[in-house]
């Protein structure tokens, strides 16, 4: 899988960025350790999610790029493949709720991606996309659980290992776990001796369960502030590689998600959503206890100005 | 001047940050132009404020640094003074109006400096100083209109021109004159050709309406939000550098910093102040006509909470 990797990241250049990696005086004084941020937020679109999407989408075959893809997502892989689809001129088809919020229905209509809504009380996203790619003959490029996806996460943490050749832990906020099995992969090959652990909310600790017990646990719409963690479960291909690759899980509130965010923003000028800064409530929380060399994944910065306004309110 | 700036670039070496230069694709696209940002959010205290403060404040004589500092300022420039104080181990007083916003009241306690409050209605900030000046013997760093601030100031250009060796136009916000004329002298030395353009809020447009009749207009309490640019005019160092080495001055609308404000937020992930927006304010309104490589100053990122909810809720 790590050659999938750096194959991923021969496909990303001059396409996606190298983000750049942030780090705090007044946070390393505060936990004593040395802190490093991989700012994805700073990636296209707001988020790591175009690493995944562009590596899959570049890889399909003329004829399924002449045919067009589709994808199930309200989310930033939406905004991601649709993007990849304007860059390659490929059709995009996204299959979003009817109850998806606006702002995230006009950023993908606006990279050029024709939004299909379904009433989420009526049907699934599933069952809407498998009927389309079997009527239209459109690929799925699903949002973790694909090699091709969990490959360009990994790029992620192997651009950080470049840049830092060593570290002592490396925390990965887990939704469906591609931005973590990646970032695992990479990093178990760069730095044998980094720690890798995933951070989940504790109101969607699905896959914390699944990895202690090593049985696949999922989650309903888990009421947490950190929208990119709602995925119900870790994927086919994404559960075996968190349990090969992933050192530990831990899990933070809410509360701790929310100090985080403003923590980011008042003190590092760094627009960060709830999901993006789970690896820094972990560390503010002592869910994980600081020390060393800490990277820290910063997945994304897609975060709704009534949802910041809420939790910059909370304090 | 060039040398001092050259100077105060060692006198900063290893205590403020080297700051990141950002860009986007999306603007660049939108404006057809290649765009810079010098990202002074990022640096210490959250803005270039910290450059002068250091580089004025560690070119004392042991005697004034026994005695201690004075300043006044209710903004970024307090809190510089107050931490460089800190690390220095010099005193400092800040005077600050008894209706300074609580937020930067505690923040500048916070890296220890004494806070003297003084009644507006009743007195004024340098009458006060003035006072505590002569009683105490304290030593006054002012804000802007002083020759080492202006020099560490100056740095932010220096590092610009390091980094990118050519650029066809520089915009610099501009309040009391200190960032402006300092980044004017450093970019005529690096790039004589490059035109440089200090940007004012249309509110506030004092220095403008003194640049180009070369008479010192004021303004008082200009009901501007970008409060960094509230100074009531240039001043007896910054007018005459000002007049040498700008080459043009432009005003903005408050729509138009909302705008920039909103931008840097929604697009770049990025928390930055009304006045730190202010060139990006002058090229989405046109103000400057965009083209070629421009440079642009985010000259800082302290943002209440409340005005930023405000700007974004605005759109």
């Amino acid at each position: 899988m790590f050659e999938n990797i750096k194959a991923a990241k021969r496909q990303l250049k001059g396409h996606a960025n190298i983000t750049p990696v942030m780090t705090s005086r007044t946070l390393n004084h505060k936990t004593g350790a040395e802190i490093f941020f991989k700012c994805e937020n700073f990636q296209r679109v707001g988020a790591f999610k175009f690493r995944g999407a562009y590596n899959a989408m570049s890889r399909l075959s003329d004829d399924q790029k002449a045919r067009g893809i589709i994808t199930h997502s309200s989310g930033n892989h939406a905004q991601a493949v649709a993007l990849v689809g304007r860059l390659l001129k490929i059709k995009t088809t996204i299959v979003m709720p009817s109850n998806a919020p606006e702002i995230k229905r006009n950023a993908t209509k606006g990279y050029g991606a024709d939004i299909i809504e379904y009433d989420p009380e009526k049907t699934t996203r599933e069952e809407i996309s498998e009927n389309l790619k079997s009527e239209k003959g459109y690929t799925l490029i699903p949002p973790y659980d694909h090699k091709d996806v969990v490959s360009g996460q990994g790029t992620t943490a192997l651009e950080l290992f470049e840049e830092l050749n060593t570290l002592d832990m490396l925390l990965v906020p887990c939704g469906g776990g591609g931005l973590l099995s990646g970032c695992a992969i990479a990093s178990k090959n760069m730095d044998p001796d980094c720690r890798v652990i995933g951070i989940e909310p504790e109101l969607a600790d699905d896959a914390t369960k699944s990895f202690h017990t090593k049985k696949l646990h999922t989650v309903k719409n888990p009421p947490t502030i950190a929208d990119g963690t709602r995925t119900p479960s870790l994927g086919k291909i994404t559960f075996p590689l968190v349990l090969k690759y992933v050192d530990d899980m831990k899990t933070v509130t809410e509360k701790s998600i929310m100090e985080a965010v403003r923590y980011l923003f008042y003190r590092m000028k760094l627009v960060v959503e709830p999901s993006g800064a789970l690896g820094l409530a972990a560390v503010l929380s002592r869910a994980v206890e600081p020390g060393g060399r800490i990277g820290i994944v910063l997945s994304g910065g897609n975060i709704d100005a009534d949802v910041l306004a809420n939790i910059l309110a909370d304090e």
